[in-house]
């Protein structure tokens, strides 16, 4: 089935899986302990009858039974070896179920597969590619018997959904869907909400996500309005019976097909348009769902359409949370720091290979107020590419921050963005065409933002309305790879204004221009602007102020001068963007910053800051920006 | 004659006056040392056949022979009891002559007034008002005697040219020309400049200006050159004839008519209108000066015409100097510290009748970068309207710098308008009814710029459309007295923050309104903004930077706030204001300002700075703007 075909079949109607497989095979006698995917190919009949009663009951999906089929599963009852016999016959299973059931209506199996169980590093030792290439074998096998879609589920780690997607991308031309599995808190066993997961498979380009398994369907609408708000594609619900009990050492679900039922309706209500059901299900449920469904005349009435357009899509990033970038939000900076470019203890610190220096530094800015950190490896005597590798790793166990990869060389972004778990941004793409045709296509598959920075093949441009031109033709470029302005964030690119006395003025209309006519989000490398004056801080911070003004998203900057940070806490409060008197207050109480007039003697000042937690303390401002 | 038939009268082509009177009297007997009014009173036939030749020779205009004839020169002479009948009968020559000419042209007389030898208070004892009555006096007179208009002549005193101007308005209807006598340094002799006297004399409603005596025409073109930038009315030179030697004890001037003519078509080419011959021309001067003009085809070539609407008006100045408020001109800071609210020392040195904490402030702000100085005298125990009128004397011999009125008493701003010597700015006149009908009439009188505050009788406006009508509405109103919108400096009318969270917004938006589509300059009294916040200097520096980029020209604050004052030297540097670059430099050089992050003891603080010649040097930033 194609990508365009699954949608034309998903835009019918309410899309209706099938209920729980497991646990309904156990009632029909699998024992616990055996691997059920040799059971059911020893009892074929068993899931034949059980996926043909949920035809009858109206599923228009069935999952093949290939849910552990992978081969670090079959591994441990020593089957790998038969993975693509086994594989190949289990989804024949669901075909068959089809042909008994003889209906009219088109039935679809999806290929199923979940996690292997086996963590990933840098959390476990599971190298990201060796899970691709699992993933890859599973749905190659699954593509020659021929599943119409592949459908990732009850996934507990985004970062293993990134892995599965890639694969499916990669071995299949195939429809993908991905449902996490999230516990009461509302959040997976790795941490991620519904709305990051939303974000980053909608950006990745899956077909549809959703949510399974977790709870019972009433404890479900609170997710399925989370992803609302991050997705238009269509949200799928595939709920347990509610909650589990022990009934005589047995597991049983406490939601019977009436309740389950009508709390399905809810949920459809909030925006679910694929339904079906997780444990406890039966293929009753899904019946009573169906009719009530019917009863309630929303069988047809779709949610997801009407989500075009509203839903955020300019946003990054972690594994676990969501930042959004609001046009008219609260200022960000992007922390500049992570580089080694000039810094002579971090470029002997990465070339012994120690990252230590690189977390401080990450943690250092986040502390003075970084919502986003750039990493940047390029220098003499490493290796970028591997190093950038190492980095990503380090830098996501550490931190909740989302990264902007910061490199001259496609490898090395695209080597950061494959391990990156989130949403993260590409700095930079400009219109340099080569590279550009292949970065664009990077940003696509990964799911990154990028910042578009307006230079061409021919250089800087010579005026503002070829700085604009350009815009506009990476912006048309970008679209041919289904990208959209939201995914965007344009670099004002400043000039130095002891070289174009314009400088200032240039950018500050490309900012506006940008923000108030193309609706475009931007960034700004400030500190160029006042190179080779003296005094730099007082420029950069005033530019601040009028860049914030002119409607600047965020800054690359280092978060720990705090003239330029005050700057921006009190520009974003004298536009009145959301909440920032009170981030204003908190940010001048936690930084204390002095201004002394007149000629001061460095070295008393120094000894009289008192218990200095900061290493800037006594460093004038303006030297804070300079390489330490 | 009306001001309107002596427009038409000077429409109708250059303007001719006469020659020199004085140095042809003395060719025809006049001994030196004689009270020149009673040997013309002595000898009529001699002034009334000169004048006739005067007329032969071309002149439109005869200086009636009143030159000296006011109570203070009359009384040298013992003659001030006839003063009367001297004026009358004086006058009446010029009459005479007109008569005996028996031409068909029209030939007007202009009662002629000159300075009276005293020098007005403070720099001497005569008190201002007491010059504006000896002139009335004189005027009426002239009134009496039927004069077509009044000419203020051979004035080395801007203040006198004031008193003068003041009392022909007040004690007629006439028309009044002016002409100062600058020296060759291209100044009067107490210092005020061609620009200066042209932007006063032009705000003050005379009908024409210029230059007369001084030099011959040869070095007088670049006097009317800058007279011509700041005045479209008619611009009149009647300079000497060349350089005087003494021959033989006789002072002799060396320019012959030919070359006097000459000469003369090259300030009417500069821009003269209005011409005429002081000390040493002769008819034959005037007659050469008529032929050379027809000769040249240039005699009907009026060059005033041409100037309106590109001369500048929008600028204040003192006695002697021009400060032009340009839209995009250098940010100007108007020093608002001389105001005894909240400030002990001050009143209570006030209340001792002690000016110098007044001196101190206006020297210490224009030290620190103040353009204009507001002077507010308001305060309990004060007679505000005595109190202004010293300090207003007071700082115009200590500084040259323009000063601002600022008071809520009408009767205070006009005592000081009234001996300000230059161009003054009112702080400032609302749309309340009763005084702005008051104020308005006032600003057109003393030739000042005016703040509109857009305040109205219901108090402030509701939103930005009631302020922008109210702005529209004194506009109007001022229109009908003559004033312009160069006249105008919208002030912004900052809120508080804290009260109200578009304050920021709504003010830029109104400065970008008035500048952008209103073309009028705009103040903002900035540090209302941040009243109840923390750490105010960087709230306030940075809305700073952000009214300057949306084109504020001023701002009225403390310039010894050395953040502030760096965010208008950077914000300028930014927005690519002319020379803003050196003087960025010039002030972070010659203003140090340390930033010292994190917990600092103020008073270590205190003993590190070192050898501050400043007050405020070890204060913090945010201090300064309290009351000290
Ligand atoms: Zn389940
Ligand atoms: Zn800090
Ligand atoms: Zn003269």
């Amino acid at each position: 089935m194609t990508r365009k075909e699954f949608q034309e079949f998903i835009a019918k109607g309410k899309m209706i899986l099938d209920g729980a497989t497991g646990s309904n095979l156990q009632k029909r006698g699998m024992p616990t302990g055996v691997c059920p995917e040799e059971w059911i190919l020893e009892h074929p009949d068993v899931l034949v009858g059980l996926q043909r009663e949920y035809i009858e009951a109206g599923s228009d999906v069935l999952y093949a039974p290939t849910f552990s089929g992978n081969r670090i599963k079959l591994e441990e009852y020593g089957l790998a070896d038969q993975i693509g016999e086994m594989n190949r016959k289990l989804a024949g299973l669901s075909f068959e179920a089809i042909r008994q059931a003889d209906t009219d209506r088109q039935v679809l199996v999806a290929g199923d597969i979940t996690m292997t169980g086996q963590q990933l590093y840098p959390v476990g030792n599971l190298p990201f590619e060796e899970l691709v290439d699992i993933y890859k074998e599973q749905i190659g096998y699954l593509v020659e018997a021929g599943v119409d879609f592949i459908v990732v589920e009850t996934m507990m780690s985004l970062q293993e959904c990134r892995a599965a997607v890639l694969a499916v991308k990669e071995a299949s031309e195939l429809p993908v869907m991905v449902t996490l599995t999230f516990a009461e808190d509302g959040r997976t066993l790795f941490g991620t909400n519904p709305e990051t997961a939303a974000l980053v498979m909608t950006a990745m380009g899956v077909d549809a996500i959703g949510v399974n398994c977790s709870t019972g369907p009433d404890k479900m609408v609170s997710v399925i309005e989370k992803m609302g708000r991050y997705t238009a594609l269509p949200i799928v619900a595939k709920p347990n019976a509610g909650l589990p009990q022990l009934v005589d050492g047995e597991t049983v679900y406490d939601m019977g097909p009436e309740t389950f039922a009508e709390e399905m309706c809810v949920l459809a209500e909030a925006g679910a348009d694929v339904l079906g059901g997780c444990c406890g299900t039966t293929p009753e449920h899904i019946e009573k769902l169906v009719k009530r469904l019917e009863e309630k005349g929303i069988r047809k009435a779709m949610k997801y359409p009407e989500r075009k357009g509203k839903v955020v899509r300019r946003a990054l990033s972690t594994e676990r949370n969501v930042l959004p970038i609001e046009l008219d939000g609260a200022f960000k900076v992007i922390g500049e720091r992570i580089n080694p470019t000039g810094k002579k203890a971090l470029q002997a610190q990465l070339r012994e290979g120690s990252l230590e220096l690189v977390g401080e530094m990450a943690e250092a800015q986040v502390e003075a107020g970084a919502a986003i950190l750039d990493v940047n490896m390029g220098t003499n005597g490493i290796d970028e590419k591997e190093m950038m590798w190492k980095v990503v790793n380090e830098l996501t166990l550490l931190t909740d921050t989302p990264l902007s990869i910061d490199s001259s060389y496609v490898e090395v972004i695209e080597a950061a963005l494959r391990i990156y778990p989130g949403r993260a941004l590409i700095n930079s793409i400009s219109m340099e065409q080569e590279k550009m045709r292949r970065l664009l296509p990077i940003a696509q598959k990964y799911g990154a933002m990028f910042i578009l920075l307006p230079l061409s093949d021919e250089g800087l441009p010579k005026d503002i309305q070829e700085k604009k031109d350009i815009i506009h033709t990476v912006l048309k470029a970008a679209a041919e790879y289904g990208l959209t302005p939201e995914d965007v964030i344009v670099d004002g690119l400043v000039a130095t204004i002891g070289a174009n006395k314009m400088a200032a003025v240039e950018t500050l209309e490309t900012i506006r221009y940008c923000k108030h006519e193309l609706g475009v989000a931007t960034a700004c490398g400030l500190s160029n602007i006042s190179f080779g004056l003296p005094e730099r801080a007082f420029v950069n911070s005033n530019f601040m102020a009028m860049a914030i003004m002119n409607g600047l998203t965020m800054a690359i900057a280092n978060p720990s001068q705090d003239l330029l940070m005050h700057a921006v806490y009190a520009s974003d409060l004298l536009m009145n963007k959301p909440d920032a008197d009170l981030r204003y207050i908190e940010r001048v109480n936690e930084h204390k910053l002095t201004m002394v007039s007149g000629e001061v003697d460095s070295q008393s000042l120094k000894t009289s800051v008192s218990s200095g937690s900061k290493a800037s303390a006594a460093i004038p401002e303006d030297k804070q920006g300079d390489e330490i």
